[in-house]
């Protein structure tokens, strides 16, 4: 049976998040749903990242095997079958069977996205946090910083998670403004569950000036859930890109 | 009775246009509602550009006059009535009671936003058109600066334009591709009906490489509705900026 490699984009706001769930709305659900219309039987799409409730993706990877070789129209012919699911295949490729979507992947970058304005979303609506009360992205990125590297993230760790452990290793948390957007760019080999919300929600009580910057780190050592700050919704939230190979 | 001038955003794929019509969902027949409740009795807001049928904007201006001085609070209280609306006033200020949204305007600046891709939108629905053909963006470019000056724009008029003369002065008109991403620049002190999205929609024919660069200015020429290209749908296009005062 090939197996296809699927990158795909999602509006997370309709779905109870990627993973497959009896009765609910899911990504993975409806993505197998249209693979199993085009190859005539049940399909299993397995997702590199497993993404929250409302959470968006530009990036998701995904591989599926199917029973008949589809040199060319793969992605073609899942959108077919999506529609009208806010779902896209950009790209589907064949890959060698040994690809696994999730174990494979070396690396995962996320994008937050906060408009830092009074007025409410309009075109952004569903696709970005609005956070009225001014804040200082050198502040948030300088605290950010001090996130990097390998740290026991139980405080960024929603009680749900289901990893095996707490500890991961952070290579990336930028924090930018461009006019009133602000952008978190977030890369590790692995994240644990709410992770990134958790710690934009952190780093956001820095920007505001509730908290100084030297607070991320302490909160960060006490590896306590109890000191996170609130989590940053999943409206903003987007799963860019996910990386194979050593490289 | 102070006069204020307001920085407005919409989302416009709720409404049929800008302009109050009786029965339907109006952008101005929402701002006007809110004002209403805002000043305790009907005030007319009157806009810049009246944006036609599921197109948007993130800088529309209007003015209003209220029956009372409210110094700071009058983007705060509009955002307040107008919710759940997609509408958003950015900014609100007391301006001179000379001051009109409309006739004081000296240009008006659209975005148009194209992502030149196979697979059907997602997190862009609704707020970009795709195209799914392969667009020359560097010809789509060239050719749209035959189109720059002053120049009789019949053909990329709409029948039912109501402005006196098809004489308008074009002074910019940038195509510039951003990845999958191709964006439209157009400024001019007024347009007619449909102009931006007749050009757009024109030069997408050159883009696909169905008619030479030349033949852009070959249609302007004719000013003849008949020669326009396909009209570009609304969802792409964006009211981004309006001047006012001499600069």
């Amino acid at each position: 049976m090939p197996r296809y490699k699927l990158l795909i984009e999602y509006h997370g706001g309709a779905y109870q998040g990627w993973m497959r769930l009896p009765g609910l709305q899911t990504v993975q659900g409806a993505l197998e749903e249209a693979a199993a219309k085009l190859d005539g039987g049940p399909v299993e799409v397995i997702g590199a990242g497993r993404t929250d409730a409302g959470v968006h993706a530009t990036g998701q990877v995904a591989h599926m095997d199917l029973r008949q070789d589809r040199p060319n129209k793969v992605a073609d012919a899942m959108n077919f079958h999506l529609r009208p699911h806010p779902i896209a295949v950009l790209k589907a490729e064949k890959v060698e069977e040994d690809f696994h979507a999730r174990f494979s992947a070396t690396a995962r970058h996320y994008r937050y996205v906060i408009l830092n304005r009074r007025a409410d979303l309009t075109v952004d609506r569903g696709i970005a946090w609005r956070v009225p009360s001014k804040l200082d992205a050198e502040k948030m990125h300088e605290a950010a910083q001090s996130l990097i590297g390998t740290h026991d993230f139980s405080t960024f760790r929603d009680t749900e998670c289901q990893a095996l452990s707490p500890v991961k290793t952070l290579t990336r948390l930028g924090v930018a403004r461009y006019g009133e957007r602000i952008e978190f760019t977030c890369s590790a080999p692995s994240f644990i569950h709410r992770q990134v919300r958790s710690m934009v929600g952190s780093l956001v009580e820095v920007g505001r000036g509730h908290r100084p910057v030297k607070w991320a780190r302490e909160i960060l050592e006490a590896a306590d859930r109890t000191r996170c700050g609130p989590v940053a919704p999943a409206d903003g939230l987007f799963l860019e890109r996910v990386d194979y190979g050593a490289g």
